[in-house]
């Protein structure tokens, strides 16, 4: 494996570097940075140096960043725009950040086409862009195209493969605890289900790619572990047909309350929260009465139902201004910022109604 | 007035032009453009260009357009990009256009700041943009700064004082129009509300700047319209407090129907509409049964609610591509793209209720 790249994109990672030194990926990219406000000993830096000689590794980022940029401008590369709209507020709080700068941004969106991807990548390459902010509409896993590595990268709300790539993503996995702990703090031990998961096979409707969402399982793996330390299961997960919307919402939990009332239901995304209150409603529930409910996102839809929809808020614009600094800063040290998604309490949590 | 400017920026605008020559704002601009597609007489175009020479009118746009580009950027000015967040398919439009032209565009937001404008803006003009997509979040007429008129400049969800620079904007008027002639055709003559009006001296809250949103006036003015030709009237107009939102849509009404029942209300924007809703709820009514509600926007908002609330859609995505290719194509003749706003259909509409 000295040859080898764990990634197989042919390109030898900190990883491949950190398994043949023995150490963690972290320590690795200290010692190679020259860090020394961590106690890495002398031994393990030269440790990590032969092993980074002996696989030929090249730290793409280290060579130039934009503390001797030459250019002032910066890229955000992104698969989608428009589609999920509030996501928009990654590309203003980019803005922000760059502006203190005075930087300039390209923004540009490939709609998943990897042809037209390395197009204008090239293209950007060759106007001496400073560096790139990869971003993703969705938190997943991406293939970092190899073209855009030979500047500055910062991947937004995404993660490479190998998570070799400095990345910032929202805290997704803490979002999920903070849900399971509002429900168990006012008291529900049971009938809690789980909105959205998706049907073997199935990975969301044409706009998703087939790309599968890490907040899916990292909201989900949240949810169980904080259940779990309270003594407390999940009733069970209810999939989604396609996408994560209000009528498929109001389908999956239609076909719930034919047979079972549940205590609380948290909610993949907001979305599906507000198909939960229609198809509660739909069967003479109250929310949070009868049941009580929790979303993901912090979308204005918490806004528009009644009683307004406690939410976990995506941080779109720290998302974009964090990834913008680090690209701004020193992208060099591989590292994935995870940003806290705040709870925005509604009025859809209560103290558990009695068993019906 | 022969050497004076009607915008007052000291300008010579192409209505000046006009106005001497004794013509209209389109014969001047056709006559100064050479178009042979349309029946201008030779008198006629003689009198234009002398008109022209003696105010020293010089169309900044006619000399050089993308179809001789020489950098193939552009760039999107704008004032915010991730307020009003689903503006942003705006954005998304334009970068369509763009990408089948192989032309990158920089995204630049000025949070409404003048003097970082002027910065960012001959920054851009440094490295000589080909052009400028000139956008604001809300319809509004703007003062376009000076400098980016040295490079063909389309105004996209904004117009300029006088008209003479292009501009794509919502055909906010036609969208007034619909939304009466809905209610009209389900039978609504009398008791028709208008929900979202300013009270004197107060133009929005802080993130409004003070700008006066053209929508507000043309699309009351499209409602007035079409019921007066029907020979009904509005039974009045409400305000609301500061911004356009859920908590003060819900408010207004409530005022409302503290003292009167209306047989239906017509919402400024689909948030106001969604308050609209809660009110009503409080008061016991039902929609569409007892009350019809149709707003403006066409937002996800719109599904949310329990009726879908029928609106007229602002149609962001084809503005930001319509302004790309007019910028790409041709932008030197002045005109006004009013793109439609289609009507959405919800289940908010129903004939009227008896008198109560």
């Amino acid at each position: 494996m000295a040859s080898g790249s764990e990634s197989g994109t042919g390109r030898v990672t900190l990883t491949d570097v950190a398994r043949l030194a023995g150490v963690s990926r972290s320590a690795a990219s200290f010692a190679l940075n020259g860090r020394t406000d961590l106690r890495i000993s002398e031994e393990t830096v030269a440790r990590v140096r032969d092993a980074a000689e002996e696989l030929g590794y090249s730290p793409n980022t280290t060579a130039k960043t934009l503390r001797t940029g030459r250019s002032g401008t910066v890229a955000l590369v992104s698969d989608f725009i428009g589609t999920t709209s509030f996501a928009n507020s990654m590309v203003r709080g980019a803005l922000q950040a760059l502006r203190d700068a005075d930087a300039l941004l390209y923004t540009v969106e490939t709609e998943g086409d990897r042809a037209a991807e390395a197009r204008v990548l090239q293209n950007l390459l060759n106007r001496d862009v400073d560096g790139f902010i990869y971003a993703s509409m969705f938190t997943r896993r991406v293939e970092v195209p190899a073209v855009i590595e030979r500047a500055p990268v910062v991947l937004l709300n995404c993660v490479s493969p190998d998570d070799s790539v400095p990345a910032v993503v929202p805290d997704e996995r803490a979002a999920g605890e903070a849900a399971a702990a509002a429900l168990l703090n006012a008291g529900h031990r049971d009938r809690i289900w789980f909105v959205g998961t998706f049907q073997a096979g199935v990975t969301g409707g044409a706009a998703w790619h087939g790309w599968s969402p890490l907040a899916l399982t990292e909201r989900l793996a949240g949810i169980r572990t904080a259940l779990h330390a309270a003594g407390v299961e999940l009733a069970g997960t209810l999939p989604i047909e396609r996408d994560w919307d209000i009528a498929n919402g109001r389908a999956s939990v239609a076909r719930l309350l034919a047979s079972s009332t549940p205590s609380a239901l948290i909610c993949v995304n907001d979305a599906v929260a507000v198909g939960a209150y229609q198809a509660l409603q739909d069967a003479g529930l109250h929310v949070p009465g009868d049941v009580s409910v929790v979303g993901f996102d912090g979308s204005p839809l918490t806004e528009a139902v009644v009683p307004t929809l406690t939410s976990l808020a995506l941080p779109h614009e720290e998302l974009g201004r964090v990834a913008a600094r680090m690209l701004l800063e020193d992208p060099s040290a591989p590292r994935t910022e995870r940003i806290p998604m705040p709870l925005v309490a509604g009025a859809s949590i209560a103290a558990p109604a009695g068993i019906r």
